[in-house]
Formats: C-alpha cells, structure tokens, sequence
C-alpha cells in the first residue's frame, strides 16, 4: 500500500466483476490515482434483479471495484465485508447483496451515480474512484457461432455461458455515451488498462462507446492489455494472440503499448510473441498467479507486473528464450 | 445538543418505534449518558417480513432509535435518510428500509445484537446506546374487550389495531430473559423514561419480561412516565388516568416517580391529578407538542419538560389552578 499522499501514475483501468476486482487490488500498491470504469450491462443475479425492480444500473460491478480499493484499516475491512455480504434465504431476499441494496438506496436518495458512488467510497475509505461506464444501464448483443449455427445471443449473464465463438459483440442503446467523469479521466491519464477479464462482457463493452474511443484516441495514455490466466465459455476456443486481435478488432485503431501474460498461461508463445510484435508493443511475461491456484491472480505479483510496464521494465522471459 | 464530553443524568429509556424516537429526540438535549431499551416483538411491514424471511430481531424499531440519536453533522444525516430510506417498487422489496437491511447483515457478520447496532450506531455517530429488550424475537397476545366479547388477538401488529379495549397483554416465549446490557444499565441509571408511545405494544411489553420489573425494583432509577398526546386504536378509550392504572398494574409494584403530561392531550384533569397524587408521584403539565400539530412532540419542549423532572423543577400548571 502507497503511504497516504503518495501518488503515481494517473490510471484509467476498465472492466467489470471478478477481473476487474483483481486489476484493482493490484493497482492499489502500485498508485494512489486510480480511476475504476465499471460495465454497466449484468442482467444477471442480484444486480439484475435489482436493475429489473429499480430501474437503476447494475451495482453490483461497481460494488466490487469499490471492495477491491477498500481501505486496509478495521473499519473499511468491515464495511467491505457488510456491503459483500449476501444473504442466504427461501425468500425473496436471497443472495442479495448488501451493498447493491446500499448503492440503490443512495443512488435513490442523492440522484447522481458517481456522487452515490463517492460518498459509498468514503464510509469504506476506498483509494481511488470508481465510475460506472455510463449513466445508462445497457445491454450486450453477441453474434456467436456454434457449431456451423449463427446465433445472436442478447443478454449479458447469457452472452457469457453461451456455447459457441463469439463474433461479435454490441451494445444497446446504441446511442448511449460515456459518463462524463470518465472521459475526464481518460483525458487526463497516463495509462489506460484493460482485463482480465470476461473478454466480451467486462472488456470489450468499453470499446464499443464510440466517446470512450475518441478520447483514449485523444489521450496522451499509453494503453496496456493484462491477458487473462484461464479461458471461460466465451473464450473457450480463443488463443491468447486472438484476443489481442480481437481487442484491436473492436478498438477501432486504439493498440496496446504493453501487453501482460503470465507465462503458465500461455498456450503459444511464439504466435502470441508475433502478435504483438506485430503491433508495436511490448510484451511482459511474469508469473502473476497465486502459489496455490494458476487462474488466481497474485496481487503483489500483478502489482509488480504493473510496475514493470508502468516504469519501462520491460526485459522479460521472452528475451531469454 | 450537549457539547461532546458533556454528561448528564444516566437515562434508560424504554419504548418502541415512534413514541421512543420522539423521547429519544428529546432526551438527546438532555443528557450525554442515555440507553434506550426498545421492544422486538414487531411482526409487521418491513420488519415483520425480514423477521421471518432471516429468522432475526425485527429490526425496525432499533433502526428508528439509531436515527433519533443520530448525529446533527452532515455524515450523520446523510447515513440516516439512507438507512431511513425505503424502497418503492412493484417487487419483492416495496417497503422495506435500508437500515433494516443492513442491520441484518452486520447481525449476520458479527453474530451479535447488541454489538452489530454498536457498530451501525457509529456509523451515524450516535449518541448514546441502543439495545433490544432481549435477544429473542418475541410475540404480543393482548385479551380484547370489544363489546362484550372477549377475543384472544395475537401478532403486535394485529393487537395495535384491534378494536376494543385491551385488558391484558402477554409476551412469548414466556421464559424470554433481557439482555444482559439491558439490566446493567437500569442498574446504573438515574432516570428509567417511559412513553410515550403505543401503549400496550410498545411501553408496557417491558414490564412484562421479570428481570427488568426485577432490575427495576432493585436500581436507585427513579421512574418517569410520559403520556400520550393522542389516543391510538389500542387505547381509545382509556384516559390519562387509565395509562397509569395499566402501567402500575403491569409492573408488579414499581410505581413513576414523575408523570409528565400536555395539558391541551388531557381529558380530565382532576382525575390525572388525584390519580397521580395516589401514588405519591409528581405531575408535570407542559406543553410539549408543535405550534402546528398537538399530536406531534416538540424535541426541544419536551426535552426541557425532561430536564424540569430530571432536576426536579415540578412547579407547574395543576399548581395555579
């Protein structure tokens, strides 16, 4: 943990849910300006039930992000654990976040988003911020192929347990921009990170505002791609060198400076190491998985890794090879 | 409001929902030292379904005297109007308040009444202490008078709408003990402070568990009784009179040592008087309600009307007749 003051790098890191969770709780050691995007298109579980019976935004990947840079002390440690707390019941109650139902009640009573955001933030003492992508719930469309079959899948929660590729993901409505404070903190960083991640469903959607384009386009930020450590259905038939292709399919020229694997992970180096060779980035390859589980991210490790890329210190496995 | 570190008289205050947030509301200007003792046999609305649905204290009368003692600053408000708030929908969570839900969660993690309200109660910065009267959910069976007939009403929040007059009330389970803090404080306080406040289902239900009649007898507490500015289904026809006949045969022999009361609420005041004088009690008679509803308690009329009985300034209307 950076000492209270300390700063660092201006860090923009987009995503949603577990991945996202995971990016945080390593960028936390690594800077103390950090802004967190958060996908606001879950249809699923607690979140979806809530944003089905309130009409607000899915709170539950902002709830996490807000868990993830929760402050180190007693008191934050606790909060945390009340707004992560689920209850467990026959009733209609069940597996309702606490924190979802904070979130929406102070979203009800203070009408802004990212002000609700921010004052949840202080009772957990977060470091950092956190936005939701837009004020706007949204929703995925994927066209995904199955077995020779073009099916269009709508849906968050089903778009990723579909079987099948995914082609190619939208978003609805198709109008919908950014929010505001996001774009203010993409213009103002110095990195812009992306996963891991569920690909189509926590780092993708960023890419498909076209507002949230135009301004990493206009952003001096370098941009950095963390690759995942395990596969899900989404991405179940996807090497890691498709989802960098697959990242600059949908960023419309936006291409990662710096992209991190962790090497166990990897299921080709060389074509992986020729991807991206062949956009001009550089590639950082440490072992950022925990001792006991290779598709857990270590958060020291990441952070390390993070740094790594932040300062420049690139010189990695690959060169030994 | 006292200034921090300022004390006063030790009060306990005992009540339910919104007669306890009216004397809590006044008591908070008057003393820096105050418990309040607040009923758990609710079985209505927000807290009635969260009782049966997670199998804990009703948690919304405690959640109304944690607001009451809330602190004035704007962090202590904004997390009162959010545990205030209650959802509006068409769903399963119509109704139900924030606080409550929360308050269930920090019971589920801390695995401890007393303690979880300790921990919501910094949350508001409040001053003074709450406590349920036990640990155990508890049940009201009231016998009813309703012309003629005598019925057998169980449920809090069907006796508090019964029609008829209320004879006698019972809780169960009838073995239910008080929580221990409960007693600690009556055994150190100056003042035990009750009403106003639904009669039968929210003042006397703590005369009826043994070990505070006990804990009552055995304290220095001098005891003040406040009556109500408006009748209510359960008491629609006793008078004041009547209150402290019910109250005194409720309490196996404590007698108040103080009965305050508006005089625009009362009926007949000779007989309020003659009543109180045959207990050797002192009758304050003030006027404690707003300009704009005698129904309503004034926090700051009623907290001097508090501090007359507690420093013993009982001159008052009945003496200038």
């Amino acid at each position: 943990m950076l000492p209270t003051g300390a700063r660092g790098p201006k860090v923009v890191a987009f995503g949603g849910g577990h991945g996202l969770y995971a990016t945080l709780s390593a960028l936390r050691h690594v800077t103390g300006n950090l802004t967190a995007v958060v996908t606001v298109a879950d249809d699923g579980g607690s979140s979806g039930r809530l944003r089905s019976e309130l009409g607000i935004l899915p709170p539950g990947d902002l709830r996490m992000a807000l868990s993830a840079l929760c402050d180190d002390g007693e008191w934050g440690q606790m909060w945390r654990d009340v707004l992560q707390h689920r209850y467990a019941t026959d009733g209609p109650l069940n597996n309702h976040a606490t924190g979802n139902l904070l979130i929406a009640s102070v979203w009800n009573l203070l009408g802004d988003n990212a002000e609700g955001l921010d004052f949840v933030g202080r009772l957990l003492g977060v470091h950092g911020r956190v936005l939701p992508m837009s004020d706007v719930p949204m929703e995925i469309e994927a066209d995904v192929h199955d077995n020779g079959l073009k099916k269009i899948v709508r849906g968050q929660s089903k778009v990723a347990i579909a079987p099948g590729r995914v082609e190619k993901v939208r978003l609805f409505p198709t109008d919908a921009t950014a929010h505001p404070a996001v774009l203010d903190a993409i213009a103002d960083a110095d990195w812009a990170v992306f996963g891991p991640g569920s690909w189509y469903t926590s780092v993708i959607p960023h890419l498909m505002l076209p507002d949230i384009r135009r301004a990493l386009a206009e952003s001096s930020a370098k941009t950095l791609l963390a690759l995942n450590l395990t596969s899900d259905e989404e991405t179940s038939d996807m090497c890691h060198a498709d989802h960098i292709k697959s990242f600059i399919g949908h960023s419309a020229g936006l291409r990662p400076d710096v992209v991190i694997a962790d090497p166990t992970a990897i299921d080709d180096l060389t074509k992986l190491d020729d991807s991206v060779t062949a956009i001009d980035a550089s590639l950082i390859l440490r072992q950022i998985h925990t001792l006991d589980d290779p598709g857990v991210h270590d958060p020291l490790r990441f952070a390390a890794a993070l740094r790594d890329a932040f300062e420049g210190t690139i010189g990695d496995l690959a060169d030994k090879r």
